[in-house]
């Protein structure tokens, strides 16, 4: 099944990262993984741009169908595989309710934690970078945090509760990617434990980014 | 049905808009709706923040089952009401993917293009804006039509095909906010095509912000 499948994806995209996770749960570890490198700009090539023109990953292809949006092909994944793997969106309204409304709700985490606070790091030089943004940048990233800590402190041990499901799957790799530059995670109790719990996960493994394991992190985020 | 459930929301707001165009293709006119004043700071209410901490709008409640964000209460109702009214998600592999995806490219509409444009003339002061600042608002704003003017030359008139779906939901609310502000859409000759299509359909109709109907439009956006 997962033989026709391609994902092109980039190493240490959180957006990517999401779609990894929702194939491993779903049993489609087989699918073809098509490493694209930012540096050499490999997501602007014409193969990639011919079936998305925005160049950006992760791209999808099951068979002829292809799926951009790495909420979309999350979405895509439980609705085509309903009884295969993980039950990524519960059936019970309200259950569901709260998956759905998380794992768009997510995208906060990487807004104005983890992107919102790295690409000031990566994309402003030293010498143009200003306390009072970096201030500005750091409450942002703090408050983002305190709602999911308060989200997990009323009902976890997961993203929405007792099982593991697409806001984990959408939610995870933003958390992951600030513990990776050095955020120091244990500011939030719930959090951290969070983290403890999902960062082991056989799909979090097999999907996280493969350079992690070779090349130590930067600690850009341990003063947030 | 729509007896147990209601909408806070806010008049102009393309986020709101997307859902009550949902629960009019749903056949869910009937429900509560609580018109939100943003001015008077409604959204920041302690009812409101009861149920949406990040006192947003829109907040839904459907009995006790609470959903924000605007793409989950879109995606709640279909799942809930999946053989009643407008089809929104389509069974067809292909055509599934490709509804989700664009409904979630659509928010990219609402950044660069509507509330990307609008956000600069309303809260930067005339005596603060830049010259340069606003060429490259306008051409991020122009590349992103472009890229839908794209996508309905390919294969409309609908932004997903042939058939109203959650796309156009997602997607028209900003592409009419747009029009609303004295864009000229003629510029891209099959957007125009589409919002003539869009704007007299019933759910649209319904839903539009109720304001607009008595207050001329402030042409701010004549000139992009």
């Amino acid at each position: 099944m997962a033989s026709d499948m391609t994902l092109y994806w980039g190493s240490g995209s959180g957006p990517c990262w999401r779609a990894m996770i929702c194939l491993e749960e779903k049993g489609l570890s087989g699918y073809t993984s098509k490493l694209v490198s930012f540096d050499n700009k490999e997501h602007k090539s014409d193969e990639v741009l011919k079936i998305n023109p925005r160049g950006q990953m992760p791209t999808f292809k099951h068979g002829n169908v292809v799926v951009n949006e790495s909420l979309a092909i999350c979405l895509y994944l439980e609705n085509t595989f309903k009884n295969q793997g993980t039950k990524l969106i519960p059936d019970d309204p309200a259950q569901q309710a709260l998956v759905l409304q998380r794992a768009v709700e997510s995208q906060n985490i990487r807004e104005k934690a983890a992107f919102g606070m790295l690409s000031y790091f990566f994309r402003t030089k030293p010498e143009d970078r200003t306390e009072a943004l970096l201030e500005e940048k750091k409450k942002a990233c703090h408050e983002e945090l305190q709602i999911w800590e308060g989200y997990l402190a009323k009902g976890g041990p997961y993203i929405a509760g007792k099982d593991f499901t697409l806001a984990d799957a959408c939610a995870f790799p933003f958390l992951g990617t600030l513990v990776r530059f050095g955020f120091n995670i244990s500011q939030y109790p719930h959090l951290a434990k969070y983290h403890d719990l999902v960062k082991d996960r056989p799909s979090v493994q097999a999907s996280q980014p493969p350079h992690w394991k070779d090349t130590p992190a930067k600690d850009l985020l341990k003063d947030i």
